[in-house]
């Protein structure tokens, strides 16, 4: 939700220092079918409005680079005679200006590859956070604060299924706005832990048992001890995509699963399940100020630092040591191929023993993150 | 989202009158079970947070009270002396009012039932509209912009399920941010037409080969000629609440279809679905400023209306003639038998004439109820 925070910070610090900006539509799709577009040209008021726009305004793609594709968008860069060239993505995105800045050093071209950081996932090692997850985690804590109320009012069981492939950041932001033992969500669980189905089941009836209701977050990546998506139990056909990654959003299948073994099992008859979907990472208006900070200075740092330093580089907020407040962080550079290609897992400190919630480490480690302006609702009279 | 509102509206009034007041939990159901708390010692910081609080602080229910739950009800009011009854929701809480004043009447007892209007279906007749609608309605136009954004930046096509059995307007409500053609939701489906399947599948080609991409809102209670839900096509069991309505939220059957028919008959490979569920009822920080203030006013009118007759009534919004700017609304009162048990459809000038989309008419109608407080995003650099 906030991209074009971190786009709109490159421009600025850009004009600033008398570059000329272009951007590529699509992502690096756009370098290749030469989809380029003068950026400088855009004056204020028409950046301050990007800025706050969700979703990346230049495009974004699914296309996954090899060497061959790299060697194309670096003929495509020196032909134009770019010097400098930001990439603003996950680790794939990290992964891809590694080839390139490789392929530039090669052919002796001053070609410097700037990654900055952005993904919901919250899954970039040597990053303390990554900008785009902040706001996805007010999201999700929003989400089920209300639902949490909602289940209170009309008791049953809920099931909020939040994306979150390998690392279970998104989901455990669930309990963010969580202020009593009865208040959901009640039980987490995250893809860093094996999913047991009867362990599940016995978590819900525990919670059904004792505050008459049980609201759930559940990562759409849990797996098996065989690493088998339990949402694919049950599915004739899965879908990949380029990445060779199996389909996971946009299916109903986990949610629909749980709910099924829960009725069959639990003798429980209102039984819900959502997921989340695309809403988690696109709503229109649910941004933590403090994420939209950071991804404007991220982007316009990043450029500064390319002016400091010749080589190419993945810019960041530093890990930090102690989760203290006031909320404070540094920013600093990583080597492109220490970031990409690898993805950070929550460490074993934010998950429970039990492995289905959240410690007070993680609440202290994202709480910040989400920003202060959450409505100061009551839970009960 | 603002029920809370409503109920302060009601405490603040009746106390600047010297009224006790009491709160049922769970509606009638805590009548019944002798739930009942007071209200009256609340003070003003924990009513303000209450107001702000979703879903409804005292409970709900979704026991549906015939005569004989109605005598009880009447005669738990009778032996606490209770003699104003107020009751905040939609059609079916007016008719157990209807049902409950007449029960008082016949036995010469003196209760005024008031029925406060509340639903996010908008589908209660002789009112403009229904506290609960443009919060939600936001949270819908929200959604939908932002979804919007994103795919356009990755294109396919995308299908979000939203609530309404009977009444389109939540889902209408989807188009209420779209400022250009190309920016969706591109078509927009609602139980008030019959739905084709062969027709949808035409529509949606039309749109992908015209922008390379689809948006679309379809409401959770759309169906085909014979009344039959598209949402319960393929499906082997489905549920009944109290009410005998069948089961719609919390399933996802529908977008899964719709999924299905597009791939197996476009050949389009991107194509999702979400079911926004609970979040488009209950979802924390989407309330619209107007909805908020327009459900406290009804609260405390409810009141001071009761003041000047005896008779019991349901307050209202009174429909407007025309949809003028700048937005102005009349408060009134109807009969609770002219309100109980009917259900208000979208007019037919709300729908286009190839009942795809929504019409100016709409917008004109709708928009102001969302509010003001939106992001000022823009869809294409």
């Amino acid at each position: 939700m906030v991209i074009n925070q971190s786009l709109v910070g490159v421009i600025e610090a850009a004009k600033t220092n008398n570059f000329n900006v272009y951007g590529a539509l699509n992502g690096v799709n756009g370098i290749l079918n030469s989809k380029i577009i003068s950026l400088s040209k855009l004056n204020s008021e028409k950046l301050s409005r990007v800025a706050i726009t969700p979703s990346s305004i230049l495009g974004s793609t699914r296309d996954k680079p090899d060497e061959k594709y790299c060697e194309e968008i670096f003929k495509v860069l020196k032909k134009r005679q770019i010097d400098k060239f930001f990439y603003i993505g996950g680790n794939d995105s990290s992964d891809t200006l590694r080839i390139i800045s490789n392929k530039a050093s090669l052919k002796n071209y001053q070609l410097q590859c700037v990654h900055i950081p952005k993904t919901i996932d919250n899954d970039l090692v040597l990053n303390d956070h990554t900008p785009g997850f902040g706001s996805a985690a007010k999201y999700v804590a929003s989400a089920f604060a209300g639902v949490s109320l909602d289940v209170s009012s009309l008791p049953g069981v809920y099931i909020g299924v939040v994306m979150g492939r390998h690392a279970g950041f998104l989901t455990a932001a669930s309990g963010l706005l969580k202020e009593k033992d009865s208040e959901g969500p009640h039980l987490i669980y995250t893809p860093e832990s094996v999913f047991k189905i009867t362990k599940f089941l016995q978590d819900v009836k525990n919670v059904h048992l004792k505050f008459g209701k049980c609201v759930i977050a559940v990562s759409e990546g849990v797996h098996d001890e065989n690493k088998k998506l339990i949402a694919h139990y049950n599915l004739d056909h899965v879908e990949k995509d380029a990445h060779g990654n199996l389909q996971l959003s946009g299916i109903s299948s986990l949610g629909d699963y749980l709910v099924k073994q829960i009725k069959e099992n639990l003798n429980i008859k209102r039984v819900r399940a959502d997921t989340f979907g695309y809403l988690q990472r696109s709503f229109l208006g649910s941004v933590s100020e403090i994420d939209s900070k950071e991804a404007r200075i991220l982007g316009k740092k990043s450029v500064l630092y390319s002016l400091k330093i010749r080589n190419s580089f993945s810019i960041c907020i530093e890990e930090r040591k102690k989760f203290v407040s006031p909320y404070k962080i540094f920013f600093g550079i990583n080597k492109l191929e220490d970031v990409g290609g690898k993805t950070k897992l929550m460490p074993k400190s934010f998950i429970n023993k039990n492995q289905n919630f959240v410690t007070n480490q993680f609440i202290k480690y994202a709480r910040p993150l989400i920003g202060n302006k959450i409505p100061k609702f009551i839970s009960s009279i």
